[in-house]
């Protein structure tokens, strides 16, 4: 039997030939008999207690990153992360991000609590502006699809350089970094944290961004150094927009928190009403080719050791 | 000879067989001889004195409004609006708006200014919105765009009802309205004020909207009645994202400030930096096929009795 938590489950509903159950993973188990163990999306606490399911057969987590998870890992068991379901909703809180520090929203958020109708004045706009898309994964895809649509032209890199797609001529490989910052005006920050990515927006390459660019993270904290960017926020050269950051959360005092020019946002990427309905669809299709097949899709880790796995 | 505004001067260029020159409209005029006159985007003090111009056969505005200049043609002038070179700008303010409010950024503001990080939730999406949009001109043309991008089905409503485009598959006629607000989680009002729209959305018409329904206004604030919106809102019952307002400017003692399911931005729609590299592109079209045929494009008024006109 599998089960799935209680945020999707009418959404998923009943799947034939699959027996599926709900459960948070805070309360006891219902049954002992769960070989499917879909993950629900912000707190799990009891899924370090993975070897008190004998029958247990895969663990599907309902995010991309799954490293976190591999050391729980009984023997045989398999993990399978979730793909493509937050995409939608990492995409649009980076939109949101670039279209109101672009447009100066805080500003007149703030003016707002001033009750002050603010002067005529021009804002910076999107449209035109040239966006450096870091990490061209499904977040990144769905964050160009947007971008586009605003007329703002985007240049993609990746880890590695390869051809293009429907959206983007070419993407260019992380070695030609350097060369495209100071062409951008809008630096946006999607991919995963790994040693090769920590740091990776130092403050040499944040000097080499062009006078008031933006830069936007809605990767990791760690992908930027953070002191390297208050150094240059505060001195009014560049702006930042940050839905994640290093650390997190940002303590009290931290010099972030005074900045007119940096837009925080306390890690609501994936946080959004659009995810239920497309992680609900996901684990759906799971299910079915579970039923059909014996097997889980994107399996990404085995528990150590021997075990039937599947 | 023609003038055009410093602001686009340089985006406008040299056009062969027209001889242009600089013209605020503020310093005295650099000719007498001046057949074209372009307005200049958000200040004209002098367009009251066309009379003064004895060879003045035309004159260009910069905003597709124009009502307010007709009585001020000389005899045979003609009036020429712009068409299109707002869309851009405002589309892009209603989509940040739209953003902003769906996935709570003013709280977020808010929170920054008290640093402090705010807890999980799980905020409203745009993706998966069913968007409502009132005025299906250039800018809710350009709107649907983005909102559609951004997956939030678009259904446009226009004063008649006609066949769909490429954006929608038909557009209804305002008489449908009262039947569509049931199902609107943000209604968009993109039309223009005239008698037939102004008090469009009164408080019997707010109150068919869904609880939690987003009321996004780009159009004119008289669209809609504001103490029947301040009602609704102040009660929890709606939402609203303004950029434009009744009155305008907002004085300092309106409810509208304090209420914090409210984001107000102070009639920025048009002014971004998307703005003068499309005006340029229009005035410089407009210009090439004046040289070329005597004529002016987009002529919506001409000044009372004879005169040669163009």
């Amino acid at each position: 039997m599998i089960s799935v938590p209680p945020e999707i489950a009418d959404l998923v509903g009943e799947v034939p030939g699959a027996d599926i159950v709900t459960w948070d993973m805070q309360a006891p188990a219902p049954r002992e008999d769960i070989e499917v163990m879909v993950v629900p999306p912000w707190n799990s606490p009891r899924v370090r207690e993975l070897a008190d399911h004998p029958k247990l057969r895969g663990v599907v987590l309902s995010s991309a990153g799954y490293d976190h998870m591999v050391r729980f890992l009984p023997p045989g068991v398999t993990l399978s992360n979730a793909v493509g379901v937050h995409d939608t909703a990492t995409a649009e809180l980076a939109l949101a991000l670039a279209l109101a520090a672009q447009r100066d929203l805080p500003t007149f958020v703030r003016a707002q609590a001033d009750r002050t109708w603010l002067p005529q004045a021009v804002n910076r706009s999107l449209a035109d502006a040239r966006v450096l898309l870091l990490g061209y994964g499904g977040v990144g895809r769905t964050i160009t699809r947007r971008m586009l649509a605003c007329e703002a032209p985007v240049t993609a890199v990746a880890s590695r350089a390869r051809a293009g797609d429907d959206l983007v001529d070419v993407v260019h490989g992380i070695e030609e970094l350097d060369a495209l910052l100071p062409e951008a005006d809008v630096l946006v920050l999607a991919l995963p944290l790994s040693d090769r990515t920590r740091g990776l927006l130092d403050g040499r390459r944040l000097g080499l961004l062009p006078d008031d660019a933006l830069v936007l993270n809605v990767g990791r904290g760690p992908l930027v150094d953070t002191d390297a960017l208050v150094a240059e926020c505060s001195a009014g050269r560049l702006r930042a927009a940050l839905d994640v950051t290093d650390p997190e959360p940002l303590p009290e005092d931290h010099p972030l928190w005074s900045l007119p020019n940096v837009l925080i946002s306390p890690h609501r990427g994936g946080a959004s009403t659009a995810f239920p309905a497309r992680h609900a669809a996901y684990v759906r299709g799971l299910i079915e080719r579970y039923v059909e097949t014996g097997r889980l899709d994107n399996v990404v880790a085995v528990g150590p050791g021997e075990g039937d796995g599947q």
